[in-house]
């Protein structure tokens, strides 16, 4: 297993700098007095490609050496990592496959294409998908880079919580919402170095909650089909996230799913902001879960801002 | 006539500052590449209580004296106006009362009570309003604060284009939704004094047209009950905002019921932010007029982010 260090946190940030914003930090008074504590915002919701994964795809795809890259990239997401991966390889003029169960969104598949990148189908299932997935790089010889499960990946994630802990003195929780679990892997990575004393915390559903009966269990269990409106989390952890979260969480919340939509609409009418229903998980936790964070300063990671306006949760 | 001056502008930014947020400004790739042109979106929607007219309602809150002040402030307005002078008047501590019509949503009657106002019911119709709204000044002796066609308000409205001339270097041209024409006015009186060389354009509803027939015409023209999905804009021009919109705007556009719509859900999606439909009209007026804007550096207000998300209008 090859777990990125600090170190990869810092060249990553350096790295992909010219690709990426460096988002702003958001906060809502009348959020602040619902929650009784003091929440800070970081809104990767204005991100590059709208999500968070342009940082870790931006960190795979500019780190690779240029034999490699002209070969391309290739990965098999039908959520924010593959429009975020064929984002970082335009950027570099390199191609980008991304192969995706026929059954997906014609959005998620447009959003790929939007940047240049290739969708291959494939029906929905694992075997499918992997037949396919294997297809495609034996022809180009792309390089694989896996949403989550990638060094290269976690590292590129881990600087938002480098930019966060920049930007907001004083922070005592850092909470992100988890799914494959990249996302709290790279905030694991920079907060147990930069900041030790800022306890990390996760948010998932509860119709989603491998990750919190792994976190109870003390090893990885896989959820069967998942459904959520937070439909990026919907993906089980791996090794390399597994060993962040298993060794530097301070714990897991879960919400419902009226929970989330909830947070998730207090947030678009207060805050002014388009964000995910996955992005909304952990201020649904944060109001369920008062005594925990009550009069804490809490960094609040806002994943990502694509989502589908004419299928909004609440209606 | 009482006509505000430039003097007054600059005493209201120092005056209601401490009331009010300097709104960023936003831009967005994809909508100048759609354009054509280079868009600063001043993002009003972020501001206290949700609208620009915070300004306009705290300058005329903050510059009574103290004996006029107590007897609180009355106005009567279903929109925003009547949130934002809730808002400035609990900031100040004073009483404010809202007069509306009966049938107003109940989102913007919980809105004004939110902040501490108190709503008066009248009948839809303008002697209704006109009485009621007697009654309530002679009752208790609060200072009328107009929406628009009052100096104080106006005077407000215009530290919001004295922001962005300071934000943003260069511009040709800015651009606002008009209604009554307060926001537009400030623009006028605050452009013609900082950077006379900057053109004001204003847009307009084609179904709530009024402000663009008086511009051709020369003189005043009021619709008779005007239909549009941009319901802040179905005021009509009174003097004060007519003697800027007659001497300072360069053109006045116009866009469809359908375009507004579009350039809303555009920039929802692409900007990730939540504005109101009134705000999405210079937007679609831009995109409908690209010879007009082609290359040129302009701003473009985005006047609010009250919106009722349960009824959408592309839904």
């Amino acid at each position: 297993m090859n777990i990125p260090s600090f170190a990869d946190i810092l060249t990553a940030h350096d790295r992909i700098k010219p690709h990426i914003h460096r988002t702003p930090v958001l906060t809502s008074r009348i959020i602040n007095e619902l929650s009784g504590a003091e929440l800070f915002f970081k809104c990767e919701n204005f991100q590059k490609a709208g999500a968070f994964k342009a940082r870790g795809a931006s960190n795979a795809v500019f780190g690779m050496n240029d034999v490699q890259a002209a070969k391309g990239v290739a990965t098999h997401s039908s959520g924010n990592h593959g429009t975020c991966l064929s984002y970082a390889a335009a950027r570099r003029g390199i191609p980008c496959t991304v192969v995706m169960p026929r059954t997906a969104p014609q959005a998620k598949k447009d959003a790929v294409r939007g940047f240049g990148g290739k969708v291959i189908e494939c029906e929905p299932s694992t075997s499918s998908r992997e037949a396919v997935f294997a297809e495609v790089v034996a022809e180009t010889g792309a390089e694989f880079v896996h949403p989550y499960n990638d060094p290269r990946v976690i590292a590129g994630q881990g600087t938002c919580s480098k930019e966060l802990v920049e930007q907001v003195a004083g922070l005592d929780g850092v909470i992100a919402p988890i799914g494959g679990g990249g996302m709290v892997s790279g905030t694991c990575l920079a907060l147990s170095n930069l900041a030790p004393q800022i306890k990390v915390y996760a948010a998932e559903p509860e119709q989603a909650d491998d990750a919190y009966r792994s976190f109870k269990a003390g090893h990885i269990i896989a959820d069967d089909a998942p459904n959520t409106v937070a439909d990026g989390l919907k993906v089980p952890l791996k090794e390399l996230t597994w060993h962040f979260v298993s060794k530097h969480v301070t714990d897991i919340l879960t919400a419902s799913e009226q929970e989330i939509i909830d947070a998730m609409k207090l947030i678009w009418k207060r805050m002014k902001i388009v964000m995910e229903p996955s992005s909304a998980v952990p201020l649904a936790t944060i109001l369920k879960n008062r005594g925990v964070f009550a009069g804490k300063r809490v960094g609040v990671i806002i994943t990502g801002g694509n989502v589908d306006l004419d299928k909004l949760p609440w209606q």
